[in-house]
């Protein structure tokens, strides 16, 4: 039995999952008032989950038997947890919190301090090197792939309002030739800077898409293309050479791929875009989040509030999925990251010795924002034979500011009504004589909720998922930090290049049946 | 019992389910081959489902048991589908087929002949309205939130390659009044026409955001912002007004939101995005995939069959989502799109006679493109703990028809040669001594696969979608054309922004007790 079994917190949850509470006759002000956290300018509102105080107490009794609070210590300080007991493992530090560990309490782990050390020096090179192209270039493009596209693209499309004036970033990640051609007919390639990611210096959709963008420079009479590329990839790897960069900014192995967007995978992007001062607040949000989640009593943390209430959806209500919605226009690309952070993380069919686990792990993560989903899937979602919770984002302010008084609201007031109104509509449902204006209830569900979306609240924000699901993964005692689900379909990917290569080439290359007969099948 | 649970296909299936076949022993060549079909330029390859011919025979039994040739030869014939027994419900027909019901074989009965007749009017008046603007124009914004944004927008950049030169379309969809900034932040106002899409012509968000706009273009100096707005909406209602809009186009109630891509909802942009010729190859495209799947043999039918292979995962081997998953970045939105088409569509407690339902219907549909997924949430997908089934897209050719050679394959070679990786080595999983790198296989899959993406192929391949989805609420006997599941949400913000409205006007308002506890607790 896995040790998630044996925790005698589990065997009560088990229990009081039997009866959750009802909360189409429980749902009152009293009750959203006491479920309710506040930290940081955050402030967690669950009382539309169905939970009561004593699944709460049981709740934080699992955290401290499963020692999330230990393991977050040991994570932050650099201690090795990517690791799978017995069997050859990737042996790492885990050490994005000390990417943005360059303001006030500092750890003084010798690792943790390491790492610090060296983002910081990072930083420092990455803002004189902003300083040194201050006006030559318009536009960025950033090639990568995963944690190299997904997160940074959120982040800067969440503050682009905020962009300094003629400063455009753009994404190629596909390998679909497309991609990279349709970002080329955008951008004048004379004025564009192009910022390649890979840690290993050997991902398949990037350097085929560097490729791609070169050849195009050169086509466009640019002589040396060199002088519009940067490198951001491992120190001394095959991608760290002057003779190919203008510049080259380090990552490290103890930073995820998933967990970078605020190395320099994310920085040189959004320094670009945004100002080295604006990535520092971003920088210190993130910061002062990990800082809460090392040190904040569980009844207070808010990412361990919320990693909770996932862990009794998820393993005690059985619910399968989450939907993740942000009141929040900007944030429309968030759920992509998250979707992969957690996903990636805790998707994950043994545990840290080696055993295939006899719980549910990571839950499928999806969402769009509000009040758009409301007009698409949010019929299932009230109405399904399924039951999804749902992790509600806003903000009291807009980011421009900019608003209109129709019928003696703002757009702002609109928005907020509708995500009240769907978290209270989820949980107390609605009875009817016609059974088609029937509403269950009990789809539970919280918020959380800031001031605005400003760049030191986006910081705080990624580190409160980043620190979610790093919880999440201490309690199932999974290791949240590897990826080995990804080599199988890379693996067999390079055996079927090979074969197209084989068609051009003429030479010998391993027989594929079955992939021979797709290609057979689809006429290539 | 529901009519679903009496089919005797049914009881045969739940027996054949408790031992679906095994792929990682069974998948071979000459599995790919037999269970594939192809027409119209697509072929659906579906070996790598979890089913044999016995499975595959009493699925058909279950279509034939349900009748659902006989639906929807009454969808297209325009017979009052959308509709519950014994209670009142929407009572109309389900004409979105007739929006493009303007080629050969075209429907004969009267109300779908109205239809058709009614539709190609409005193409008329489009066509002389596209030639009547030509220049005046650079930027369309649509406005429209939900069907009247997402399938517009996922067509529209399906096709982006496309577009006219210098023709640029934007959609504000979002009551977030970023929504609406961050795109007027990007156009020159005197040169943008505005389509301000709903039926009803009360929508809370699109009149929001019209009024708005309509404030900024006022504020920019124009006179008469009439002449740069377009109303798609219901003939007589409330935004048929001359006085307010340079034209009206029309939709009528027989096209739900969800299924309005191809009525004027879709066209106008698409019209002035691609020219009107290609707005017709769309609707070209999708109309014969509706004659497809009319007439086309159960076997030979691919909605037909990708429905049923929906529900055998769905409602036999019990899987709750389903990921859609283009190898084609120019589709990045289109999963959105489906999400609401699907979800909403099928979402559902109750069927037609009334009763709440005694099995799952719609389930949940997400999805991002690959190669992206692949370094994002496959991990989950190989590896996770849930098994998620997957619909693959995939072209022989990219759009731009611009590749590179990069080590003797082009990128679309790539890209392809992942997709197929990906279908082999989900069903046929991977042994291992190390249990991190044990694969457990079996997760279906299939992969519907066409020349290239243009407009025809993709007007085919949404009329593919619309109709799988018809087909599955048929074989559930349930109503996939209403959304009572939207309604509670709605009544409840609407009280609440009354509650907003009286702060200011210090009027007196309905007492809402649990929204004053959140506007409290959020200090608003």
């Amino acid at each position: 039995m896995s040790s998630f079994k044996k925790f005698s917190s589990v065997i009560k949850l088990q229990n009081l999952a039997l009866k959750p509470i009802d909360l189409t006759k429980n749902l009152t002000p009293e009750r959203l008032t006491h479920f309710s956290a506040s930290a940081l300018g955050f402030t967690l509102l669950y009382g539309t989950e169905r939970i009561d105080d004593s699944i709460l107490a049981e709740l934080f009794k699992l955290a401290q038997e499963a020692g999330v609070m230990e393991k977050m210590a040991a994570m932050q300080a650099g201690e090795v947890i990517n690791r799978i007991e017995g069997f050859p493992s990737e042996e790492r530090s885990v050490l994005h919190t000390a990417m943005r560990d360059v303001f006030d309490h500092r750890q003084t782990a010798e690792k943790a301090k390491k790492a610090s050390d060296a983002a910081a020096a990072e930083l420092k090179k990455l803002d004189d090197f902003l300083d040194k192209i201050e006006g030559r270039f318009t536009d960025l493009i950033q090639i990568g792939i995963g944690g190299s596209d997904l997160g940074p693209r959120a982040l800067c499309l969440a503050l682009e309002t905020f962009h300094k004036k003629g400063k455009r970033v753009h994404f190629i990640s596909n390998v679909d030739p497309d991609d990279a051609n349709h970002v080329l007919s955008k951008v004048d390639l004379a004025k564009t800077l192009v910022v390649v990611v890979s840690k290993s210096g050997t991902t398949l959709e990037t350097l085929t898409n560097e490729e791609f963008v070169r050849a195009r420079m050169i086509k466009a009479g640019i002589k040396d293309p060199k002088d519009h590329f940067v490198a951001v990839t491992g120190e001394k790897g095959p991608m760290d050479n002057p003779a190919r960069y203008l510049a080259s900014f380090y990552i490290w192995d103890f930073v995820g791929g998933r967990y970078s967007a605020t190395s320099m995978v994310g920085a040189v992007a959004l320094g670009f875009a945004l100002g080295f001062e604006k990535l520092r607040e971003i920088l210190k949000g993130a910061h002062e989040m990990d800082h809460h989640a090392l040190t904040a009593s569980p009844e207070k943390n808010l990412p361990l509030i919320s990693a909770l209430l996932g862990i009794w959806n998820r393993n005690f209500l059985k619910l399968p999925t989450v939907a993740i919605i942000p009141y929040s226009q900007a944030l429309h690309r968030f759920p992509a990251h998250l979707q992969q952070l957690d996903m990636e993380s805790n998707g994950k069919r043994i545990d840290k010795s080696g055993e295939a686990v006899d719980f549910s792990t990571g839950p499928i993560i999806w969402g769009e924002p509000g009040t758009n989903g409301q007009h698409s899937f949010y019929q299932l979602i009230h109405q399904g034979s399924d039951i999804v919770p749902l992790e509600f984002i806003g903000f009291k302010k807009s980011q421009y500011g900019t608003d209109l008084d129709i019928q003696d609201t703002t757009s702002q007031e609109k928005l907020l009504s509708n995500l009240f109104a769907q978290s209270i509509s989820l949980a107390i449902g609605q009875a009817s004589e016609n059974p088609n204006k029937v509403f269950t209830g009990n789809r539970p569900n919280r918020v959380l909720f800031a001031d605005r979306l400003d760049a030191h609240t986006l910081g705080a924000l990624l580190s409160y998922y980043e620190n979610k699901v790093a919880f999440q993964g201490f309690i199932w005692n999974i290791n949240s930090f590897d990826q080995e689900g990804v080599q199988l379909g890379k693996k067999l990917a390079n055996q079927i290049i090979e074969l197209f290569k084989a068609k051009k080439t003429k030479q010998k290359v391993a027989s594929f049946p079955l992939a021979e007969a797709y290609l057979k099948l689809t006429h290539l």
